[in-house]
Protein backbone atom coordinates (compact mmCIF):
# COMPACT_ATOMS: atom_id res chain seq x y z
CA UNK A 1 0.00 0.00 0.00
CA UNK A 2 1.39 3.43 -0.86
CA UNK A 3 1.76 5.59 2.23
CA UNK A 4 2.71 9.01 0.42
CA UNK A 5 -0.55 10.18 -1.19
CA UNK A 6 0.97 12.08 -4.36
CA UNK A 7 0.12 15.41 -5.19
CA UNK A 8 -1.18 13.97 -8.70
CA UNK A 9 -4.53 12.32 -9.93
CA UNK A 10 -4.98 10.43 -13.29
CA UNK A 11 -8.22 9.38 -14.85
CA UNK A 12 -8.21 5.36 -13.52
CA UNK A 13 -8.10 7.24 -9.74
CA UNK A 14 -9.68 10.52 -9.97
CA UNK A 15 -12.23 10.41 -7.06
CA UNK A 16 -13.29 14.17 -7.09
CA UNK A 17 -11.79 17.07 -5.14
CA UNK A 18 -13.90 16.56 -2.12
CA UNK A 19 -13.33 13.13 -1.64
CA UNK A 20 -9.26 13.61 -2.28
CA UNK A 21 -9.09 15.89 0.11
CA UNK A 22 -10.93 13.95 2.52
CA UNK A 23 -8.06 11.51 1.62
CA UNK A 24 -5.42 13.51 2.13
CA UNK A 25 -6.91 14.85 5.43
CA UNK A 26 -7.37 10.97 6.51
CA UNK A 27 -3.56 10.49 5.87
CA UNK A 28 -2.40 13.70 7.09
CA UNK A 29 -4.23 12.37 10.37
CA UNK A 30 -2.89 8.96 10.34
CA UNK A 31 0.53 10.20 10.33
CA UNK A 32 0.06 12.46 12.82
CA UNK A 33 -1.83 10.26 15.41
CA UNK A 34 -1.55 6.66 14.34
CA UNK A 35 -4.78 4.50 14.30
CA UNK A 36 -4.95 3.82 17.36
CA UNK A 37 -5.40 7.45 18.44
CA UNK A 38 -7.05 8.64 15.11
CA UNK A 39 -10.80 10.24 15.65
CA UNK A 40 -13.29 11.83 13.40
CA UNK A 41 -12.26 15.28 15.34
CA UNK A 42 -7.96 14.62 14.29
CA UNK A 43 -9.45 13.82 10.49
CA UNK A 44 -11.53 17.11 10.55
CA UNK A 45 -8.42 19.25 11.80
CA UNK A 46 -6.23 18.33 8.97
CA UNK A 47 -9.68 19.10 6.35
CA UNK A 48 -10.17 22.55 5.55
CA UNK A 49 -13.95 21.91 5.51
CA UNK A 50 -16.79 21.33 8.17
CA UNK A 51 -16.55 18.10 10.28
CA UNK A 52 -20.28 17.45 9.53
CA UNK A 53 -19.28 17.60 5.31
CA UNK A 54 -17.04 14.26 7.08
CA UNK A 55 -20.36 12.62 8.62
CA UNK A 56 -22.54 13.81 5.89
CA UNK A 57 -20.12 11.06 3.68
CA UNK A 58 -19.04 8.90 5.64
CA UNK A 59 -20.58 6.58 8.63
CA UNK A 60 -17.27 7.13 10.78
CA UNK A 61 -14.27 6.28 11.14
CA UNK A 62 -14.07 2.75 9.86
CA UNK A 63 -16.46 3.60 6.94
CA UNK A 64 -13.36 6.62 6.07
CA UNK A 65 -10.76 4.14 6.46
CA UNK A 66 -12.28 1.16 4.65
CA UNK A 67 -12.74 4.18 1.97
CA UNK A 68 -8.88 5.22 2.44
CA UNK A 69 -7.52 1.92 1.87
CA UNK A 70 -9.65 1.18 -1.41
CA UNK A 71 -8.15 4.91 -2.52
CA UNK A 72 -4.47 4.20 -1.50
CA UNK A 73 -4.60 1.00 -3.01
CA UNK A 74 -5.48 2.90 -6.60
CA UNK A 75 -3.07 5.67 -6.17
CA UNK A 76 -0.38 2.73 -5.26
CA UNK A 77 -1.58 0.24 -8.47
CA UNK A 78 -2.01 3.55 -10.85
CA UNK A 79 1.70 4.71 -10.12
CA UNK A 80 3.13 1.64 -10.52
CA UNK A 81 1.37 0.52 -13.99
CA UNK A 82 2.16 4.70 -15.23
CA UNK A 83 5.81 5.24 -14.82
CA UNK A 84 7.32 2.25 -16.70
CA UNK A 85 6.01 -0.81 -19.50
CA UNK A 86 9.04 -2.66 -17.95
CA UNK A 87 8.44 -5.16 -15.94
CA UNK A 88 11.79 -5.01 -14.33
CA UNK A 89 11.75 -1.53 -13.33
CA UNK A 90 8.01 -1.88 -12.52
CA UNK A 91 9.02 -4.53 -9.84
CA UNK A 92 11.78 -2.32 -8.88
CA UNK A 93 8.93 0.54 -8.14
CA UNK A 94 6.86 -1.84 -6.39
CA UNK A 95 9.53 -3.22 -3.94
CA UNK A 96 10.88 0.92 -3.54
CA UNK A 97 7.35 2.19 -2.68
CA UNK A 98 6.24 -0.63 -0.41
CA UNK A 99 9.91 -0.65 1.30
CA UNK A 100 11.21 2.35 0.61
CA UNK A 101 15.21 2.98 1.39
CA UNK A 102 15.14 5.80 2.48
CA UNK A 103 12.42 6.56 4.15
CA UNK A 104 11.32 9.55 5.45
CA UNK A 105 9.43 10.25 8.42
CA UNK A 106 6.17 10.36 7.38
CA UNK A 107 5.78 7.49 5.43
CA UNK A 108 7.34 5.40 8.14
CA UNK A 109 4.51 6.77 10.77
CA UNK A 110 2.32 6.01 7.73
CA UNK A 111 3.54 2.58 8.04
CA UNK A 112 2.75 2.33 11.46
CA UNK A 113 -0.49 3.57 11.71
CA UNK A 114 -1.11 1.13 8.22
CA UNK A 115 0.45 -2.02 10.76
CA UNK A 116 -2.02 -1.01 13.65
CA UNK A 117 -4.67 -0.76 10.93
CA UNK A 118 -4.15 -4.10 9.78
CA UNK A 119 -3.67 -6.01 13.02
CA UNK A 120 -6.91 -4.50 13.96
CA UNK A 121 -8.69 -6.27 10.92
CA UNK A 122 -9.50 -9.53 12.45
CA UNK A 123 -11.95 -7.81 14.57
CA UNK A 124 -13.50 -5.33 11.73
CA UNK A 125 -14.94 -7.12 9.02
CA UNK A 126 -14.82 -4.50 6.85
CA UNK A 127 -11.56 -3.98 7.37
CA UNK A 128 -10.81 -7.77 6.73
CA UNK A 129 -13.15 -7.54 3.23
CA UNK A 130 -10.56 -4.23 2.12
CA UNK A 131 -7.12 -5.70 3.12
CA UNK A 132 -8.39 -9.02 0.80
CA UNK A 133 -9.07 -7.00 -1.94
CA UNK A 134 -5.46 -4.90 -0.83
CA UNK A 135 -3.79 -8.11 -1.05
CA UNK A 136 -5.51 -9.81 -4.12
CA UNK A 137 -4.97 -6.51 -6.38
CA UNK A 138 -1.59 -6.24 -5.32
CA UNK A 139 -1.11 -10.25 -5.84
CA UNK A 140 -2.92 -10.00 -9.56
CA UNK A 141 -0.49 -6.79 -10.21
CA UNK A 142 2.68 -8.62 -9.99
CA UNK A 143 1.64 -11.47 -11.76
CA UNK A 144 0.76 -9.92 -14.54
CA UNK A 145 4.09 -7.95 -14.54
CA UNK A 146 5.64 -11.39 -14.36
CA UNK A 147 3.91 -12.89 -16.63
CA UNK A 148 4.66 -9.81 -19.08
CA UNK A 149 8.55 -10.17 -18.19
CA UNK A 150 8.29 -14.21 -19.08
CA UNK A 151 6.53 -13.31 -22.25
CA UNK A 152 8.95 -10.69 -23.59
CA UNK A 153 11.89 -12.75 -22.03
CA UNK A 154 13.01 -10.20 -19.45
CA UNK A 155 12.37 -13.49 -17.01
CA UNK A 156 13.02 -17.16 -17.46
CA UNK A 157 10.37 -19.62 -17.18
CA UNK A 158 9.19 -18.74 -13.70
CA UNK A 159 5.45 -19.39 -12.51
CA UNK A 160 4.19 -15.83 -12.16
CA UNK A 161 1.41 -16.90 -9.61
CA UNK A 162 4.26 -18.88 -7.47
CA UNK A 163 6.48 -16.35 -7.03
CA UNK A 164 4.12 -13.42 -6.60
CA UNK A 165 2.43 -15.40 -3.54
CA UNK A 166 6.02 -15.28 -2.34
CA UNK A 167 6.73 -11.56 -3.31
CA UNK A 168 3.90 -10.18 -2.08
CA UNK A 169 4.68 -12.07 1.38
CA UNK A 170 8.44 -11.30 1.60
CA UNK A 171 7.31 -7.28 0.88
CA UNK A 172 4.42 -7.71 3.43
CA UNK A 173 7.26 -9.36 5.94
CA UNK A 174 10.17 -6.95 5.99
CA UNK A 175 7.21 -3.99 6.33
CA UNK A 176 5.81 -5.36 9.14
CA UNK A 177 9.69 -6.26 10.75
CA UNK A 178 11.47 -2.64 9.99
CA UNK A 179 8.79 -1.06 11.70
CA UNK A 180 8.36 -3.54 15.01
CA UNK A 181 12.26 -3.88 15.17
CA UNK A 182 15.08 -1.51 16.19
CA UNK A 183 15.08 1.94 14.71
CA UNK A 184 18.32 0.96 12.46
CA UNK A 185 16.76 -1.80 11.05
CA UNK A 186 18.63 -2.93 8.25
CA UNK A 187 16.27 -2.62 5.59
CA UNK A 188 19.37 -1.93 3.06
CA UNK A 189 20.59 -6.11 3.61
CA UNK A 190 16.60 -6.97 3.28
CA UNK A 191 16.66 -5.00 -0.02
CA UNK A 192 19.84 -6.49 -1.36
CA UNK A 193 17.97 -10.15 -0.31
CA UNK A 194 14.97 -9.80 -2.33
CA UNK A 195 17.26 -7.96 -5.22
CA UNK A 196 19.29 -11.73 -5.51
CA UNK A 197 16.01 -13.52 -5.04
CA UNK A 198 14.14 -11.41 -7.62
CA UNK A 199 17.82 -11.70 -9.76
CA UNK A 200 16.99 -15.67 -10.27
CA UNK A 201 14.10 -14.34 -12.36
CA UNK A 202 16.21 -12.44 -15.05
CA UNK A 203 17.14 -13.51 -17.95
CA UNK A 204 21.07 -13.02 -18.19
CA UNK A 205 20.59 -12.16 -21.98
CA UNK A 206 16.67 -11.48 -22.78
CA UNK A 207 16.14 -12.94 -25.86
CA UNK A 208 14.49 -9.45 -27.15
CA UNK B 1 6.64 -17.70 17.26
CA UNK B 2 5.05 -20.59 18.89
CA UNK B 3 1.44 -19.41 19.82
CA UNK B 4 0.73 -22.95 21.73
CA UNK B 5 2.82 -23.50 24.81
CA UNK B 6 3.46 -27.10 24.88
CA UNK B 7 2.69 -29.14 28.04
CA UNK B 8 6.18 -30.53 28.85
CA UNK B 9 9.51 -28.77 29.27
CA UNK B 10 12.83 -29.42 29.04
CA UNK B 11 16.52 -27.35 30.89
CA UNK B 12 16.43 -25.05 28.05
CA UNK B 13 13.61 -23.21 28.75
CA UNK B 14 12.78 -24.60 32.13
CA UNK B 15 11.55 -21.40 33.86
CA UNK B 16 10.64 -22.87 37.01
CA UNK B 17 7.02 -23.95 37.73
CA UNK B 18 5.66 -20.99 39.25
CA UNK B 19 6.88 -18.26 35.93
CA UNK B 20 5.48 -21.84 33.75
CA UNK B 21 2.21 -21.03 35.54
CA UNK B 22 2.07 -17.30 35.17
CA UNK B 23 3.40 -17.90 31.08
CA UNK B 24 0.25 -20.40 30.45
CA UNK B 25 -1.82 -18.07 32.04
CA UNK B 26 -0.37 -15.26 29.73
CA UNK B 27 -1.24 -17.52 26.88
CA UNK B 28 -5.01 -18.49 27.58
CA UNK B 29 -5.57 -14.76 28.67
CA UNK B 30 -4.59 -13.55 25.00
CA UNK B 31 -6.60 -16.35 23.24
CA UNK B 32 -9.16 -15.38 25.37
CA UNK B 33 -8.94 -11.89 25.23
CA UNK B 34 -7.00 -10.85 22.45
CA UNK B 35 -4.10 -8.26 22.77
CA UNK B 36 -6.10 -5.01 23.27
CA UNK B 37 -8.48 -6.02 26.13
CA UNK B 38 -6.14 -7.67 27.89
CA UNK B 39 -4.88 -7.13 31.70
CA UNK B 40 -3.79 -7.68 34.61
CA UNK B 41 -6.96 -8.93 35.94
CA UNK B 42 -7.67 -11.85 33.15
CA UNK B 43 -4.09 -12.66 33.29
CA UNK B 44 -5.03 -13.37 37.24
CA UNK B 45 -8.08 -14.92 36.08
CA UNK B 46 -6.73 -18.12 34.21
CA UNK B 47 -4.04 -18.32 37.12
CA UNK B 48 -4.54 -20.62 40.56
CA UNK B 49 -2.77 -17.91 42.48
CA UNK B 50 -3.43 -14.46 43.77
CA UNK B 51 -2.59 -11.33 41.45
CA UNK B 52 -0.50 -9.73 44.08
CA UNK B 53 1.77 -12.87 42.98
CA UNK B 54 1.58 -12.07 39.29
CA UNK B 55 2.39 -7.72 40.81
CA UNK B 56 5.08 -8.90 42.75
CA UNK B 57 6.60 -10.50 39.64
CA UNK B 58 5.80 -7.96 37.10
CA UNK B 59 5.08 -4.14 37.09
CA UNK B 60 2.72 -4.85 34.84
CA UNK B 61 1.12 -6.03 31.46
CA UNK B 62 4.09 -4.79 29.42
CA UNK B 63 6.65 -6.34 31.85
CA UNK B 64 5.17 -9.63 31.62
CA UNK B 65 4.33 -9.69 27.70
CA UNK B 66 8.27 -9.06 27.10
CA UNK B 67 8.52 -11.99 29.42
CA UNK B 68 6.37 -13.71 27.50
CA UNK B 69 7.72 -13.40 24.00
CA UNK B 70 11.04 -14.61 25.56
CA UNK B 71 9.36 -17.67 27.30
CA UNK B 72 7.59 -18.10 23.83
CA UNK B 73 10.53 -17.73 22.14
CA UNK B 74 12.45 -19.99 24.14
CA UNK B 75 9.83 -22.54 23.28
CA UNK B 76 9.90 -22.05 19.79
CA UNK B 77 13.18 -22.88 19.35
CA UNK B 78 13.64 -25.70 21.66
CA UNK B 79 11.14 -27.36 19.53
CA UNK B 80 12.63 -27.19 15.95
CA UNK B 81 15.64 -28.06 17.75
CA UNK B 82 14.99 -30.99 19.51
CA UNK B 83 12.86 -33.03 17.31
CA UNK B 84 15.03 -34.20 14.37
CA UNK B 85 18.52 -33.18 13.43
CA UNK B 86 18.00 -33.45 9.57
CA UNK B 87 18.01 -29.88 8.31
CA UNK B 88 14.97 -29.89 5.46
CA UNK B 89 12.96 -31.45 8.52
CA UNK B 90 13.92 -28.90 11.04
CA UNK B 91 12.29 -26.16 8.06
CA UNK B 92 9.37 -27.83 8.04
CA UNK B 93 9.17 -27.82 11.55
CA UNK B 94 9.71 -24.32 11.62
CA UNK B 95 7.19 -23.87 8.57
CA UNK B 96 4.62 -25.93 10.50
CA UNK B 97 4.62 -24.21 14.01
CA UNK B 98 4.67 -20.87 12.10
CA UNK B 99 2.04 -21.29 9.49
CA UNK B 100 0.17 -24.54 10.65
CA UNK B 101 -2.35 -26.08 8.53
CA UNK B 102 -5.15 -26.77 9.14
CA UNK B 103 -5.12 -24.37 12.40
CA UNK B 104 -6.92 -25.03 15.70
CA UNK B 105 -8.97 -21.61 16.66
CA UNK B 106 -7.06 -21.00 19.82
CA UNK B 107 -3.91 -21.02 17.64
CA UNK B 108 -5.04 -18.85 15.39
CA UNK B 109 -7.21 -16.10 18.10
CA UNK B 110 -3.03 -16.16 19.23
CA UNK B 111 -2.01 -15.30 16.02
CA UNK B 112 -4.29 -12.69 16.50
CA UNK B 113 -2.75 -11.45 19.43
CA UNK B 114 0.83 -11.30 18.83
CA UNK B 115 -0.41 -9.46 15.67
CA UNK B 116 -1.65 -6.97 17.39
CA UNK B 117 0.61 -6.65 20.45
CA UNK B 118 3.53 -6.35 17.44
CA UNK B 119 2.02 -3.77 15.78
CA UNK B 120 1.92 -2.28 19.42
CA UNK B 121 5.77 -2.76 19.73
CA UNK B 122 6.24 1.08 17.47
CA UNK B 123 5.05 2.50 21.03
CA UNK B 124 6.86 0.23 23.45
CA UNK B 125 10.19 0.49 23.42
CA UNK B 126 10.19 -2.78 25.11
CA UNK B 127 8.86 -4.83 22.38
CA UNK B 128 10.71 -3.92 20.20
CA UNK B 129 13.95 -4.95 21.74
CA UNK B 130 12.06 -7.94 22.61
CA UNK B 131 10.94 -8.34 18.44
CA UNK B 132 14.73 -7.21 17.36
CA UNK B 133 15.94 -10.70 19.72
CA UNK B 134 12.52 -12.70 18.31
CA UNK B 135 13.70 -12.24 14.91
CA UNK B 136 17.23 -12.20 15.42
CA UNK B 137 16.91 -15.33 17.13
CA UNK B 138 14.88 -16.79 14.41
CA UNK B 139 16.62 -15.69 11.25
CA UNK B 140 19.92 -17.33 13.60
CA UNK B 141 18.31 -20.57 13.50
CA UNK B 142 16.99 -20.58 10.09
CA UNK B 143 20.88 -19.80 8.93
CA UNK B 144 22.21 -22.93 11.29
CA UNK B 145 19.54 -25.27 9.60
CA UNK B 146 20.61 -23.79 5.89
CA UNK B 147 24.51 -24.06 6.85
CA UNK B 148 24.03 -27.49 8.30
CA UNK B 149 22.08 -28.02 5.10
CA UNK B 150 25.19 -26.94 2.62
CA UNK B 151 27.43 -28.50 4.74
CA UNK B 152 25.61 -31.79 4.70
CA UNK B 153 24.89 -32.10 1.16
CA UNK B 154 21.51 -32.11 2.02
CA UNK B 155 20.93 -28.27 0.43
CA UNK B 156 22.66 -26.65 -2.78
CA UNK B 157 25.01 -23.67 -2.52
CA UNK B 158 23.05 -21.23 -1.34
CA UNK B 159 23.89 -18.24 0.79
CA UNK B 160 21.79 -19.07 4.17
CA UNK B 161 22.15 -15.59 5.52
CA UNK B 162 20.40 -13.93 2.44
CA UNK B 163 17.73 -17.15 2.19
CA UNK B 164 17.42 -16.63 5.75
CA UNK B 165 16.09 -13.04 5.36
CA UNK B 166 13.68 -14.00 3.05
CA UNK B 167 12.29 -17.07 4.74
CA UNK B 168 11.71 -15.13 7.83
CA UNK B 169 10.01 -12.06 6.00
CA UNK B 170 7.51 -14.98 3.67
CA UNK B 171 6.51 -16.47 7.22
CA UNK B 172 5.62 -13.45 8.62
CA UNK B 173 4.06 -12.13 5.80
CA UNK B 174 1.92 -15.21 5.47
CA UNK B 175 0.82 -15.32 9.02
CA UNK B 176 -0.13 -11.40 9.23
CA UNK B 177 -2.04 -12.22 5.84
CA UNK B 178 -3.62 -14.98 7.31
CA UNK B 179 -5.68 -13.31 9.82
CA UNK B 180 -6.18 -9.74 8.67
CA UNK B 181 -8.06 -11.09 5.20
CA UNK B 182 -10.62 -13.86 4.74
CA UNK B 183 -11.38 -16.57 6.87
CA UNK B 184 -10.65 -18.92 4.23
CA UNK B 185 -7.23 -17.51 3.56
CA UNK B 186 -5.80 -20.06 1.03
CA UNK B 187 -2.78 -20.97 3.41
CA UNK B 188 -2.16 -24.03 1.27
CA UNK B 189 -1.57 -22.51 -2.08
CA UNK B 190 0.75 -20.05 0.37
CA UNK B 191 2.72 -23.51 2.24
CA UNK B 192 2.72 -24.95 -1.74
CA UNK B 193 4.82 -21.70 -2.82
CA UNK B 194 6.91 -21.60 -0.28
CA UNK B 195 7.55 -25.53 -0.36
CA UNK B 196 8.48 -24.91 -4.32
CA UNK B 197 10.99 -21.85 -2.53
CA UNK B 198 12.67 -24.02 -0.39
CA UNK B 199 12.84 -26.93 -3.38
CA UNK B 200 14.96 -24.78 -5.21
CA UNK B 201 17.74 -25.47 -1.81
CA UNK B 202 17.54 -29.13 -2.40
CA UNK B 203 19.71 -31.12 -3.92
CA UNK B 204 17.89 -33.82 -5.82
CA UNK B 205 20.53 -36.75 -5.06
CA UNK B 206 22.06 -35.34 -1.49
CA UNK B 207 26.04 -36.44 -1.66
CA UNK B 208 25.58 -38.33 1.42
Amino acid sequence: MAESIPSSTNSETDVGPLKEEIMRATYCALVEHGYNDLTMQAIADEFQKSKSLLYYHYDGKADLLAEFLTYALGQFLSEINVETADPRAQLQTLIDRLIPDPIDPDTYQAQIALLELRSDAPHHPVYKEQYTTVDEQVKKTIIEILQEGVETGVFVDIKPAVEAELLLSILQGVRMRRVTTHEEFPISSSRAAIEAHVERFERATPTE
